[in-house]
């Protein structure tokens, strides 16, 4: 016997408990059995929830000896699965591993029940179908959470006990890590579901603020997947600028960004004239009522900048603040050549749209000016890749 | 030696898994340590991010030889946490563990370098301070989690190599659950954040919506206070009704019970004036325009049933389904009691604010018509106590 079984245990311990995908995890187990104790072949039966049974989640070995994945799933009632869930191995044998050549002599005692001397003989002929010599379940406190079924040996001998220890030992650290891996998935998801609604409730909110604005149907969702496909395209030339986090909160902050004109009298923003001096500076108002509404939300804050600033301009002529090139932040700069877009795209109260090349044209026309040449050029080649 | 350390082993690696508390972990280890091998005393310097060093998580063992808690913490360019960073111990003796005894004897012979030597002598005064005879390094990869101190065992006797191996064994378990451990802890903290965003979110959308009416400012905010207070007082008498899930629907069904008053134009929710007959049913449409605005977001389902039923009535005669009695979701009872008390105590456009002793009398009064007899009287308990 050269393996060294407790030190296999221990390296492969320290390796299971950060992996967070269960069959990956029943994988790794599974291929150092086959490997370390040469066996012609070895699977692993999951308990599945949702079909309401156990799946064959990984079956490893030489040609031929191979159980098909997605082939074979056992029922929650099958006889294998009950014999464990039972305990009925530990009660018979004394241990929960199941040797089918210790069964079979078992078998032929009169010491047990008829009963279960039935149930065993099913569990075998069960066991002579997938070609197994042994079973080994993994229990998760008092719930069945697998179940490992073994083929021969290369060398045709019989598994030692020090092998079966091993195995037994090693299926129970799986099962553990299993249960942590399936925990920390549920958490991601539940995490994920979180995200999902707060993007999607402020979704819903802006688009009931927007729909105030009767002109402006569907603007910002417009402008929030043009602002995204925007930066995009930027990260894929430049990394570095770019991560999860920004796109984040470039999402949130396109969703969000005209949120201030909730803050501004119905009758100017649906006025069909043209409007007064008076009236235009209340509508200049809404970046920072914005900004005045999100604040509170400190994690809003890189999404504020989006709000604040998109309607600054490059040569420094816009508002709220006046800020000039390269002062003003990308995520608004990203905002402002998607919201002009969109805005010269569609009627609004006073004017008709615009067709969508004079859009286009009159975009690159005021880069530099208006717009950052960054942006634009980005803009623009989106544009004659027909993306836009 | 009685003591089955490969079993030990086992079990204490099955438990530690499922303990996602870090300080619990340790203290569950350090204390089988203590009384499995009788010894004096044990303690654990945990990494502290923050602290940039490594404090005192817990220390165990008999009177006097303890070290006091919150009074040690070595710092991250102490000798003793330095000469484990470099991994001297496995250089110089093979093993991680350090032992007092043998690292004495290993100072009077030449075959060590000068320097070593020297920064040995300091760890091992630092150990006589800290009544240590054994020093055992806790590694996630390469990253030094955190030190094991052990003092003499009770018998007076050295520790035996299988001793040594089982607390390295048991310590690097350890570090691998608080590593699980602190995964779990930081995405937990991650979904609590996520939570509270789109919480505060809902909120500060929620009011800025408010803001158009010019007339009830703080309504949305006074009236989410108050049915959380009614269902909690609910929920002590009769915990079947409630659980967490309950009371964050109820939450965010207050923060949003007015959400469609955003498709009421302004002038009619500001009139100074009676409202005519067509004024009153544009804005009977509110809850109906909350639920299309809400609708899109499935996780909403349960707050959406206040949302479209907070202007039901007991006895029938509410709005917009005329649902009677126990008809009425419970949550939609309990925002119906908050928002009447709410409005009838403040400011309208049409109206001032009524005396609280008369709203509280108004609302006793339309128990069992405009009102679940069961809500008003968990409001009028409360007010008697004076909480509201």
């Amino acid at each position: 016997m050269a393996i060294d079984y407790k030190k296999e245990l221990q390296t492969a311990a320290k390796n299971m408990i950060f992996v967070h995908d269960p069959d990956l995890l029943i994988k790794m187990m599974v291929r150092m059995m086959v490997s370390k104790a040469k066996i012609a072949h070895a699977s692993f039966f999951l308990h599945d929830k949702k079909r309401e049974g156990y799946s064959l989640t990984v079956s490893k070995g030489s040609l031929g000896k191979k159980i098909p994945l997605d082939l074979i799933r056992i029922d929650k009632d099958d006889v294998l699965i009950r014999f464990f869930r039972s305990h009925l191995s530990r009660s018979v044998f004394g241990r929960e591993a199941l040797l089918y050549s210790e069964a079979k002599s078992v078998l032929k005692s009169s010491k047990i029940k008829q009963e279960v001397k039935q149930q065993l003989a099913h569990v075998l002929y069960q066991m002579e179908l997938l070609e197994s010599v042994v079973c080994i379940p993994s229990y998760f406190r008092d719930e069945l959470l697998g179940v490992l079924l073994l083929g021969r040996k290369d060398n045709g001998r019989n598994f030692i006990d020090e092998e079966l220890d091993f195995f037994t030992a090693l299926n129970s650290n799986v099962a553990m890590a299993v249960r942590n891996a399936q925990l920390f998935k549920e958490l991601g998801i539940e995490l994920d579901r979180k995200h999902q609604l707060f993007v999607r409730t402020t979704i819903a909110l802006a688009a009931a603020i927007e729909a105030k604005d009767h002109y402006t149907h569907g603007h910002t969702t417009r402008v929030t997947n043009l602002s995204l496909e925007i930066a995009r395209r930027i990260g894929q030339k430049n990394k570095k600028d770019f991560d999860a986090k920004f796109l984040e909160n470039l999402h949130i902050a396109s969703l969000l960004h005209d949120i201030g004109k909730i803050g501004v009298p119905e009758h100017i923003l649906n006025k069909r004239h043209e409007l007064t001096i008076g009236e235009r500076n209340r509508i200049k108002e809404h970046p920072m009522i914005g900004v005045n509404i999100l604040k509170p939300i400190k994690e809003l804050e890189g999404s504020m900048l989006g709000v604040r600033y998109h309607h600054e301009r490059f040569d420094g002529k816009g508002y709220p603040d006046g800020l000039k090139g390269d002062r003003i932040p990308l995520i608004a700069s990203i905002i402002s050549v998607a919201d002009s877009f969109d805005a010269m795209s569609t009627d609004r109260p006073y004017r008709l749209a615009m067709p969508k090349d004079d859009v286009v044209n009159e975009i690159g026309h005021l880069s530099g000016r208006q717009f950052c040449p960054r942006i634009t050029d980005t803009f623009l080649e989106l544009c004659k890749e027909g993306r836009i």
